[in-house]
């Protein structure tokens, strides 16, 4: 299976982009009345404003779809999907802090608008109530979709040590880059198709294949981020810009340039990144003329292709479905 | 039942220390031992030096002669009881960072020797591993144990906001005091009491007791605690001496004073707790001069009374064991 050979028209887009939206305003009508208590309001307060700030909620999507699919009813899928979404806001907030992150999702970050204790506290809330979420799910896997899913969260813990270690240093390799964001974003969206997967058929074959399809759709997902950090417009990320460029961040686009300087001249690209982090004409000039976006974006296209063949081996519905969802997401944001 | 009618004798209470003490050290050897990776350093070497931190272990302890009474195999209760320690060390290392604690069991706390940001990722990390160890239990309660373990996280959150929120006003009654400690303290005592119970035997008929009992437990815990900070030396104590009262806690000694002055008169009284909050002399005889303490560890004794008092209708193994445990484990305390 490729995802870029059927061109399937642009009536088929606009349904499913509809059908995506869809689902995307369910689940933000189930996480805007989430059940919380009022008090203590130093802690529910931010809870509830880090839930309701706009997402694209392509983890729980994914999990319907690959669910659903496999013959799950979307009620039974609806707890792990509230929980991979929770959990998912659990590590923006934490990432948040410890990048210093001013911006998420285009509103103040919740360190900022409150305070770091209040989002360290904040956070770890999340982090119990998406378990808590998920123990709600009535299935005979229970406790594997428990061990899956504290897995992947210790991953995404790992993934994000190794990014502030990164940053301490003058280079990293393209192999050590796909670790780092296999564990911190493409763990999470494996995790989403496993737990659809085994909510629908704790005996699915598919299982391995679909950790594996999150994983590469996760490291194509970071790298397309990188670029658009460097392409895009401040308004239309709703991050601040170059933040993790000005942060030091190993991003990929950063690590193609490195990997063509000698030692020597490797800090003074670094520093030049740093002391030039509020000027976008200047840093995508530098970016272009390296041939850094065009080499990430030729990665981002190969990790896409690496998760349409594992499509091959699954159920038709699946390859169907997830192939969709490459072309869809995926394509429309590069 | 009454821990203080029957005064078993020094031999009984040599014999039960011992035990509690057998059962410390195999806890401690499973901390020491715990299957971490070496990488991510900057992740696993955090988590590994606060898992080796001296403690009493007295969560998994609980949880252990709760199963065992009921009929568990000690095999069978081992993950769980490591669970409850890492979650409990999870909520130190976090709740050391928002109250800037710089001592714990001893040592520099884990955000003093490295920094916020490493000790923020290492206690999401340790929740984390509290929750797969928890999911490795082969039980066919699991999915409420899963439920009961991070309802259980949620509370102690709350509590920890309360315990913020409270830091910022003049007055707290003894009864927020009570809730706040309840969740912080008690909610977990009582947790590891009911996933003995209910690994032991799902169909429990004590498992609302046992919760009531240690939440009266950890209320009695956290006053006895509160005053120790007072009259205890800080190499006793292991953390750094006065802290709370510097941070402008509302400790239950502190509550009992503030309740007999007027309005007027709390907020300068608070002002000479910061003040002074290094001279050990002076708090201590201002907080005994006014029977500050005097009618705390009547609380604690009253506490203690009920917690007994809820054993009555527990199976007689069960009643044995815990009013043992309160015998030996907190009177020794105070």
């Amino acid at each position: 299976m490729n995802p870029f050979h059927a061109d399937k028209g642009k009536n088929q887009n606009v349904r499913l982009n509809e059908r995506y939206t869809g689902l995307a305003n369910e689940i933000n009508r189930r996480l805007a009345t989430f059940p919380l208590s009022q008090i203590p309001s130093g802690l529910y307060e931010p809870i509830r404003y880090s839930l309701i700030a706009k997402g694209k909620r392509m983890r729980p999507i994914l999990l319907i779809l690959v669910g659903e699919s496999l013959g799950a009813s979307r009620e039974k899928l609806f707890p792990a999907a509230l929980a991979i979404e929770l959990l998912h806001t659990f590590t923006l907030v934490h990432d948040d802090i410890m990048d210093k992150d001013t911006q998420r999702r285009g509103r103040p970050t919740l360190h900022i608008k409150w305070d770091d204790n209040t989002a360290i506290l904040a956070g770890d809330a999340l982090m119990t109530l998406a378990f808590r979420t998920l123990m709600q799910t009535k299935s005979p896997a229970i406790s594997r979709m428990g061990v899956e899913f504290s897995q992947a969260m210790l991953e995404i813990c790992e993934g994000q040590a190794m990014d502030m270690e990164f940053e301490k240093r003058s280079f990293v390799d393209a192999e050590e880059y796909l670790q780092m964001v296999g564990k911190k974003t493409g763990k999470l969206l494996g995790l989403s198709c496993v737990l659809g997967a085994l909510i629908a058929d704790p005996a699915s074959e598919s299982i391995a294949d679909l950790a594996d399809f999150g994983l590469k759709l996760g490291q194509a997902f970071q790298i397309q981020d990188d670029c658009l950090e460097i392409t895009s417009d401040e308004q239309k990320m709703g991050k601040s810009l170059f933040s993790d460029i000005a942060e030091g961040k190993k991003t990929f686009p950063v690590i193609q340039v490195l990997a063509d300087l000698s030692v020597e001249k490797r800090d003074s690209f670094l520093s030049f990144l740093k002391q030039n982090s509020d000027d976008r004409a200047i840093i995508r000039s530098e970016f272009e003329k390296r041939g850094a976006l065009e080499k990430s974006l030729f990665k981002v296209r190969q990790l896409l292709n690496e998760a349409s063949d594992l499509l091959s081996k699954m159920p038709i519905n699946v390859q169907t479905e997830l192939s969709d969802f490459i072309q869809t997401i995926y394509l429309r944001q590069s």
